[in-house]
């Protein structure tokens, strides 16, 4: 088999990759190591920043999305039982973010792949990827026992913080930088209208709470927990009562307590390889780096990657010109790190850590009235959640 | 002795609080522990908020200001070796800050309350403050071997961390708050021309360091060092050295390297004591808050808290309301920790701290990068810096 870009990994950021490439007439084969099914059934996050929501129309795949997604103007922080609404519109002039599911964003990008009839492998097992410091790099996958190669130009590892794309490359040409949180995030999804319209992160005495949603019909919450915390040990019940008891009161009361049809406890972490590049190897997204799930930038800051990355291929192809692919890992770097700082921030603000004492307690409510009493304070939380331009 | 506002402290919260108190016709007498030599001798801060210079020409004492204070319009920050200049003026519409030294204010207000023939005892030792929680507190002192006592209606205490005020409140009616930073800061004071026209808070990999001044004539700079650091260990030669490798190389170059006329280390803290009011026994300044000194608030917070304690007093006075004075502490407090956080944020963001990891670093670099090139995050450092409102 040969191609012109490897891409490794279905899941958003890769399929955004083909179809944009697809669309420039840029020939790719995807390689995916799980079945259409286990990606489909991942549950990540669901706000989409303007810019993101723009990507997907270049694609051609926003059709669904502008039909089903909430166009949210706002967004709620909660100190105690205190509420400050941030006017995202009207902070930023006009912005607003979109409610979509991740798993609604794949779906959408998995059919119009289909469509367009450009190729997927399902089920690629022990997937290597060779020569990758040559202009010939190749990549091989197994399946039903039988190894296979594609020969290509490129390779794009949208493959996820665990896929093979960063371990290909050799741990002396990467430098990394991590933070690891001590607690976790425990979610809850159900089919209920969401208990407020907009999302509502609130920090209260028994740790981070956060009210969001999917859709009109279907809830998400999330309640921070400690790090030895299992799954197990959480009924709906139980789930329910301690959210309620971090929301402020009104918004406690509007929650509908309906069976979950997904609970699980995800860790939090800070996480940046530099750089994304090494030879004819690209990395996007969780491959390269991971941001807490507070402010939802990691969807989006995949997305980023893989529009920088589109010029890149764009420009080789089309005008002959290595230029924009030899920027890409600083031009992406650039935007990253600040997305890693919104997210760490807005982390640090909404938690409770366990070795805070009343003085770093006291710089949370600090920044929250900040935020209320300081106009430009406001301005540029809203900036940075409904993304900074690309 | 009798008066109504016993003011405890002779440094520039106590002196503004006098003059203004005078100006509006109440009596006030002023005991300062210190000699008049001693208090003039202290070396502080001098920068000035647009709101303390206002306080001071409420005061009458703001001619010599205006004549001999510097106007600054920008702000520099340095990372490495590279320099971001925040144009004050057009970041907050025109505002500014002025350099004037403390020393100074403290200076010209003292000569107006002698000039006024208003009553200052200066060496007023073992000063106790009795009855605070009736309406008819005492202040005692002794001079000469021999205790007087002055009765009044009020007592303000403007007499710093160390002061008798804040230890004259029972434990159990005060909570407080603090953090200690693992660094001080080592000062040098010489005649010489600055090495820049507006002050450099330098990031570097050495530590932190600031270019300052107290007048065209007269260099402040500071560099980080750690507590165990002895000053007697820093030759001026060693100090210049380390402060031209934290600077930008261009900056390190114009620093003239002049003996020093003062040269101390200061430990940096944040503290604050809730609530700033006891009885009839009010905290102003230091005696009730403590901030590191990145970012030059601390003096300016200690006359915006003169500020209010004032409106309490003449509302007290002219209008027989005590609305004022009973909101006095809850006032003051939104604005101390509005400041608190902003001088702690800076010292973060500005210090190499001795467990910061690698994330961390690059955490730091963000917030550079951000108010780079994010409008909003520097009009907010801008806001800050030259003073939020009273």
């Amino acid at each position: 088999m040969k191609t012109q870009v490897v891409i490794v990994g279905a899941g958003p950021s890769g399929l955004l990759l083909g179809q944009l490439l697809g669309r420039a007439g840029i020939d790719t084969v995807i390689l995916e190591r799980s079945t259409r099914e286990h990606v489909l059934g991942r549950i990540r996050a669901g706000v989409l920043e303007r810019g993101t929501v723009r990507l997907l129309e270049e694609a051609g795949c926003a059709d669904r999305l502008h039909r089903e997604g909430q166009i949210h103007h706002g967004v709620e922080l909660a100190f105690d039982n205190e509420r400050l609404r941030l006017d995202l519109a009207a902070l930023t002039g006009g912005a607003h973010v979109t409610v979509y599911g991740q798993t609604e964003v794949t779906r959408d990008l998995m059919e119009a792949r289909a469509a367009a009839g450009w190729p997927t492998v399902f089920e690629a097992a022990d997937v290597r990827i060779e020569d990758a410091a040559t202009t010939r790099p190749r990549v091989s996958f197994e399946q039903e026992g039988v190894r296979h190669e594609v020969a290509c130009d490129f390779v794009a590892a949208c493959d996820g913080y665990h896929g093979v794309g960063r371990r290909s490359v050799p741990a002396e040409a990467l430098r990394t930088f991590e933070r690891v949180y001590p607690f976790g995030w425990l979610g809850l999804l159900a089919d209920a209208p969401p208990a407020a319209e907009e999302l509502v992160y609130a920090n209260h005495p028994r740790g981070f709470a956060l009210a969001s949603m999917r859709s009109a019909t279907r809830s998400r919450y999330y309640v921070q927990v400690s790090l030895d915390e299992r799954v197990e040990d959480w009924s709906d019940d139980r789930f329910y009562r301690e959210l309620r008891a971090r929301l402020p009161a009104d918004l406690a009361a509007a929650v509908t307590p309906s069976p979950s049809i997904e609970k699980s406890i995800a860790p939090l972490r800070s996480f940046v390889a530099e750089p994304m590049r090494f030879g004819r190897l690209f990395l996007a997204g969780d491959a390269a780096h991971i941001v807490p799930p507070t402010g939802a930038k990691g969807l989006n800051l995949a997305l980023g990657d893989v529009h920088y990355l589109t010029e890149g291929f764009v420009a080789h192809y089309r005008e002959g010109s290595d230029a924009e692919l030899d920027a890409y890992s600083a031009r992406a770097l650039a935007r990253v790190w600040k997305a890693e700082r919104f997210s760490w921030w807005m982390t640090s603000v909404l938690h409770r850590f366990p070795d805070m004492d009343a003085f770093a307690q006291r710089m949370q409510r600090a920044e929250f009235d900040h935020l209320t009493a300081v106009p430009s304070a406001a301005v540029n939380l809203a900036e940075n959640y409904v993304g900074l331009p690309f």
